[in-house]
């Protein structure tokens, strides 16, 4: 291990600007124009495994964008860990809001910004580089490995689950292994046993044929900016409570015990950490409790008419919402999906129409017992790096993958994050502290070998 | 008068190629390049003024595009007419619409096609020939007359209102006469008798400082596009009433008589003509009776969050509404305007924060009664050369300059109209039936003559 953690140190630097190689491959999954861009990280990787050893080093054709493939077979009789990450990111528009460009990843003041930095890109590489740290140094890694990176997860991994199911001889392993979140706090070795499921829909509603005059127009039709507006009201309280029949039928009750962990957990002070006047949870809910353990409801985006400098005196064609639920153990994503369809097409006021397009991904909620031996072993590794006790958490983010993975193969899934409440994850900025990078890889290196034990 | 209708027949031809050099000029106000096409109409003006016979024929600077002002005043004892209009026209763009160049006229099935056609350039041609036709004829105009051409129109009238006060004597009148609106059908004959009010402001509502991820902060902080649906919700109901304290407090009650004229004038069928499910008016009126003479309230932007293909799961920063209120006779637009603001004050959900932009521009509803003598002698001429019966409607679009000469001068605005619903007004291939170009000289010729008497 001492000589794992000396390679790393002495090669920090040139991994640093490798990662920026990474990092600086614009694999934006939902831009179309982006494409030989994913072909690049394809190629990165690839190219990468190959270089530290791995077999079996595969581009696999999904039917969208490809995925990346490789396995270690070498440690005999040692269980096989099944590490899956994501080489694809968020579109990084506005670009005028970010201080240096997302492609030009750049480090300032032991942060290293990029597009990708935290999610998913550089915690993904912190995995291939501590296996290079241990090729070069013990010339074999402690654990079989099956590598599985995806180019999907950030447009809901649409062939994964197909993949997933068709390739489960190939991809048997004994426990799975994910980088794909945060911590509760900078310096704060974070577990979490937890996630939210995920739904979505997008509504469109359609009035006259063309943007009509307000003038000539207005009092004979329905404004379907106005009839939006209308419809959303009608599906969230100003309790923060979601008005629509039967979402909360069947989800989990909030264990009091739990409610006090997520309480006493550090994390962020919301206000000041967002600019926010003053958080807005459901009523009887703490703030930490409904990201945490509560379901949710967001409108993601939302747009009609005129968006110009100064007025245009029209009444839209149409407007459109973009709508996604975070769910809870218990709520079933379809079922949801189809409560909220319902629920908008008994909503429709009369003059437009409803067009709605369901969200083709969706995830069920995952939860975990912490007490698990390997989420223990985690902590362990996770606390000898950072220096600082483990703590426990749920996430109110969605990793679909990790639901899959549990009940599609019925093994632990081990969520070791090492980003931080102010990486920026999809907005403006996103970035990810330098330390993280070098103790996270001490906490993998540590991992994959306790994890033998 | 049969000399004059007789002159303008024979003539015709000559007086259609006239107006079409005149509609070949470019002057779109808005496009600075323009400004030498502006010149040319202002020139263009002058000479035909000075031509007919017209005194004091001059270029006014305004500090912004100039306007074109002259007198008649050789009709002793006779009232005096202020004949106002407008030479600039709007952007032609996109050019590849036209089936002819918007700046090339051309006549095509009864149509002249050329951008200003109807709006306003072909219809204030109509004016200038009637009095070359009288002048020919007569030797004299049956009235004295005050000419007012501005070459702003298209872009707010920025300069005319702070002209219309610097000379109000000179401007002094006894009635004002403006062809710058339509028929409601082709062959109908319309006296528009009202006008809307106009108000209007931006709104946005701020949340958190940046896009965040709706998993990590879903549940803590407000939704600020939710945040404007449950705002905006709170403005209108579904009956279509305007549910802002004191909106309709001031407005006039439609009289049952204009109820039914109302109903009864011939127009637009809404459901074919816009494409829409149904109608959908105030509860009470009926959508000919909103867009006529009942107040409005539209959103004519609707924007926040992710816009783009697929989904972005986050709570957006912001959110921003653009609305415009329509207003009737009675109803203040300061007023009205404040009522809004103190509405969106008292509403604003907790968690964001409303930024106010108010709309500067605003006009006061114009209702004149449709018995003035002036209005009836109007509405007989029009009568006689289109051979039916006129129709009185009130339009509700706005025309600021009636309002400001209404209120200014305290004399009546008769709104003669000859354009059609057809027309393409600010759109591609705007056109101008040929027939409404010789029946409108008709009836404009009878119309000055009646004026006297």
């Amino acid at each position: 291990m001492e000589r794992v953690k000396d390679y790393l140190q002495e090669n920090e630097d040139r991994l640093l600007d490798k990662l920026k190689q990474f990092l600086a491959i614009e694999s934006i999954s939902t831009d179309p124009e982006k494409k030989p861009a994913m072909e690049e990280a394809v190629t990165f990787l690839t190219d990468y495994l190959e270089d530290i050893g791995f077999e079996k080093v595969e581009r696999r054709e999904t039917g969208g964008h490809p995925l990346v493939y490789a396995e270690y077979n070498g440690a005999a009789d040692a269980p096989t860990a099944l590490f899956y990450g994501h080489y694809d990111v968020q579109p990084a528009d506005p670009y005028e809001l970010w201080d240096s460009a997302p492609f030009s990843p750049e480090i300032r003041s032991g942060r290293l910004f990029a597009r990708g930095a935290s999610d998913d890109k550089g915690q993904v590489f912190m995995h291939l580089a501590v296996f290079e740290a241990m090729m070069k140094t013990e010339g074999s890694l402690p654990v079989n490995v099956k590598v599985l990176i995806e180019g999907e997860e950030e447009i809901g991994s649409e062939h994964l689950y197909t993949y997933l199911d068709d390739n489960k001889e190939e991809l048997k392993s004994d426990f799975a292994l994910i980088s794909d979140s945060g911590m509760v706090d900078k310096g704060v070795p974070t577990i979490l046993y937890g996630l939210k499921g995920f739904t979505g829909l997008e509504v469109t509603l359609t009035g006259p044929n063309r943007d009509l005059h307000s003038g000539l127009y207005g009092g004979a039709v329905k404004n379907p900016a106005m009839a939006m507006a209308q419809l959303l009201a009608t599906m969230k309280n100003t309790d923060e409570q979601v008005t629509v029949d039967g979402f909360y039928d069947s989800a989990e009750n909030l264990p009091e015990a739990e409610r006090k962990l997520m309480n006493e957990a550090p994390g962020e002070h919301y206000p000041e950490t967002t600019g926010v006047p003053e958080t807005a949870p459901e009523k009887g809910y703490t703030a930490k409790e409904h990201t945490m353990a509560r379901p949710t409801l967001e409108v993601n985006g939302l747009f009609g008419g005129y968006q110009g400098a100064g007025t245009k005196t029209i009444i839209p064609s149409e407007a459109t919402a973009k709508l996604t639920c975070r769910l809870v153990p218990g709520q079933d994503p379809k079922q949801i999906q189809d409560a909220l369809v319902r629920h908008i097409e008994a909503h429709v006021p009369k003059g437009v129409r409803a067009d709605i397009k369901r969200e083709a991904l969706s995830a069920k909620a995952y939860k975990v017992d912490p007490d698990h031996p390997l989420l223990q072993k985690a902590a362990e590794s996770y606390s000898a790096a950072f220096g600082r006790e483990t703590v426990f958490v749920r996430l109110g983010g969605s990793i679909p993958v990790v639901e899959s993975i549990d009940s599609g193969f019925g093994i632990p899934v081990v969520l070791l994050g090492f980003g931080t409440p102010e990486d920026n994850l999809h907005s403006p900025n996103e970035s990810f502290p330098v330390e993280h990078f070098s103790k996270g890889m001490e906490v993998l290196a540590d991992f994959y070998t306790k994890a033998v034990e």
